[in-house]
């Protein structure tokens, strides 16, 4: 592609890449992982970027889940451009609670799709398929998720074989191996393909078992580091940042600390006055039980909405109670996927709807989830020293990651 | 002690113990420390108390420091009311910054003092001697510091031989062993002494240096475990809580987030016109440098406070900024003794004043600290079931420790 190309995607100006660039976006980061692998030794490449790099500690978007932050990550925007403020929405349309992860409900395309239409090769590797639609939305390039890779075709991905070529097994769903198979599947894609752009996106199993610096922990973000290694020693520019960080969600003895919203709303004003959604909830809730720090509620009559947040202030586990009209100015989302309320836990707090609608049975460790603003900070961590000193006193977003890369650190 | 006897303190009524009390404030406690030595089995003791004991999640005093919060369990009232606000203060009348460690800056008598004065025989010891004076206040007891356990005498601690008796070295004042003679002579003076009521502190010198856990921190718990057992293999009726909560303040790299609050002022207002305290500063900074998420901030000209505080929130790190009345009345504070705004950083941040005022060469390893509202979420263990069940939705503070022991687990 022409070196001297300059991009502009959903009102942001973006330089060309210069080497190929490679952005990582490692699902529940919280920064402490990455430190406490440093601490242990375990971590010799992340190490070295202490000298050699860049870490900036930024905010990702709230709702800290990961698909809004993965699709404001690859537009650039938050999600009151985009549209994309959950895994799983009230579609008023519809009359349903449905899955937000087609296509359909993009608002903005995708810097992905913007570079590789005006010439670059773009590849997208993302651990859970459940990503892979919305980031590979209208792209000319390889995108497929590390969950199908025994199913991936030319026709459908760009690429075929690719099974056989990482030499890896087909990694289940709910394991470290997905998240390395995406990382290993990176390194032979730049290594053959040697894509301008590659975007690769783990899943955070590993995150939602292990505290920052346990065994598991250190064992994955040595894993990681090693690939991050080859991908430097295969000349690119890496960028690693987050969707969201993870904090532990329970008492200290271990059980999880849960507002069950629909039922405490269900017992103050009656059953059916108040729909209650997580924007959590997804295909895969084995090790978070569709628990995270925020949840919306409708209002079936609007007008019962301050009586509803007075009382949802009061209730243990809540941080804050906003209207649809404050969450979408402070938080950047659509107005109109968000309901009446938006709720935000504390810290060591998550909501659910029902008690009877989670399935807690595979909580086999202490739960760790995320979802709030006790989760928006994040790593943005780089393989480079900027030329120029970076703007001083700038609020630096997880999705300033291509504008890092692009225009700042070459 | 009559056992029918029930007291007034600071207008909160307490029946008097049945059995002998122990109140154990674990200093730095963030309730994953106990969680992560449960899962690590280190902590047997603590573990079989989820079936025999309670364990309540409990909100310290902002700010989430040591002395406010031990004065506020041993009296039983926030700091508005006992007017011990931090380590450290501005006092307009000395017209300097001094120490808030001496009992003339008490503005309330502690239970401690108020069961003694009842014929209950009370014991203290606690771990730093910084806090002995304020514990001890007016306290017909026995009262010392494991700092200075080689001092000990029965006319100004009411026993002696104690370093004899407990049979441990004298502990340095940076160590873990410095809580764990708080504990011996704790199990010491219970198994001789037999007080009604005896209150233990700690030093989170370990908190301070090793996430939960981490070989360190499990140590701390597995060694606290053994004593509680021994407590209460003694009788005792045990609550544990802490002074405050504790977190990483640093980027994914582990290099500190601090906002030098007193260098940008000086840079955007001019040096003078403003004067940064640190509530946390006490003779002992190594391990945190005196840096923590809190500070108070005294404007020379009242009229200029709001366009500081406006400054102030636009500042990296900044969670919130309140004005003296804000302050006080959310965080219940004494209005006289904060200054003109009082600022509190985020999660992962810490406030310095000038760079050059702090010397962060103690810091040997990643910094962690607390002062903030992150750091508000404490346990409140017991080893008592409730005979009845608690007050459904009570926002339980720290310093209820006596008020749920005495008034709801006997």
């Amino acid at each position: 592609m022409n070196p001297d190309l300059v991009l502009t995607v959903n009102g942001r100006r973006y330089r060309a890449p210069r080497q190929p660039l490679v952005v990582v976006c490692v699902d529940g980061c919280e920064p402490e992982y990455v430190n406490q692998a440093i601490a242990a030794g375990r971590t010799p490449f992340l190490a070295s970027m202490r000298e050699r790099g860049l870490c900036l500690t930024a905010d990702c978007v709230v709702p800290s889940f990961t698909n809004p932050n993965n699709l404001s990550i690859v537009t650039g925007v938050p999600p009151a451009v985009h549209g994309i403020c959950g895994n799983y929405f009230w579609d008023p349309d519809a009359g349903a609670e449905v899955m937000m992860d087609d296509p359909r409900y993009l608002r903005a395309g995708t810097l992905l799709a913007a570079f590789a239409d005006a010439g670059a090769k773009v590849a997208v590797v993302t651990a859970k398929d459940k990503l892979r639609l919305l980031l590979g939305h209208r792209l000319s390039g390889i995108c497929f998720s590390s969950e199908t890779a025994d199913r991936v075709t030319r026709a459908a991905n760009g690429v075929e074989g690719i099974l056989a070529r990482v030499g890896l097994p087909l990694p289940s769903v709910y394991s470290a191996a997905l998240s390395e198979f995406t990382f290993a599947a990176g390194v032979e894609l730049l290594a053959h393909e040697r894509p301008d752009i590659l975007y690769l996106s783990t899943t955070d199993y590993v995150q939602h078992k292990a505290a920052p610096g346990i065994t598991a922990a250190n064992d994955f973000y040595g894993m990681m580091d090693g690939y991050l290694q080859r991908l430097d020693a295969l000349g690119a520019a890496i960028v690693v940042t987050a969707d969201h960080g993870m904090n532990a969600k329970t008492d200290a003895f271990g059980r999880p600390n849960v507002l069950y919203l629909q039922d405490a709303l269900d017992a103050a004003f009656g059953r059916g006055t108040t729909r209650v959604i997580l924007p959590i909830t997804d295909p895969y809730v084995v090790h978070h039980g569709a628990l995270g720090s925020f949840a919306t509620v409708y209002t079936a009559d609007p007008a019962a909405s301050p009586a509803v947040a007075s009382h949802v202030a009061t209730l243990p586990g809540v941080l804050s109670v906003l209207t649809r009209e404050e969450a979408a100015r402070r938080f950047e989302l659509p107005p109109d996927r968000i309901g009446d309320l938006v709720v935000v836990a504390e810290r060591l707090s998550v909501i659910g709807t029902s008690a009877s609608r989670h399935d807690l049975s595979g909580l086999t460790v202490p739960l760790r989830s995320h979802g709030g603003v006790s989760e928006q900070q994040v790593p943005l961590i780089a393989n480079r020293v900027p030329p120029a000193p970076l703007p001083a006193g700038r609020r630096w977003r997880n999705f300033d990651a291509f504008d890092l890369a692009l225009n700042h650190l070459q």
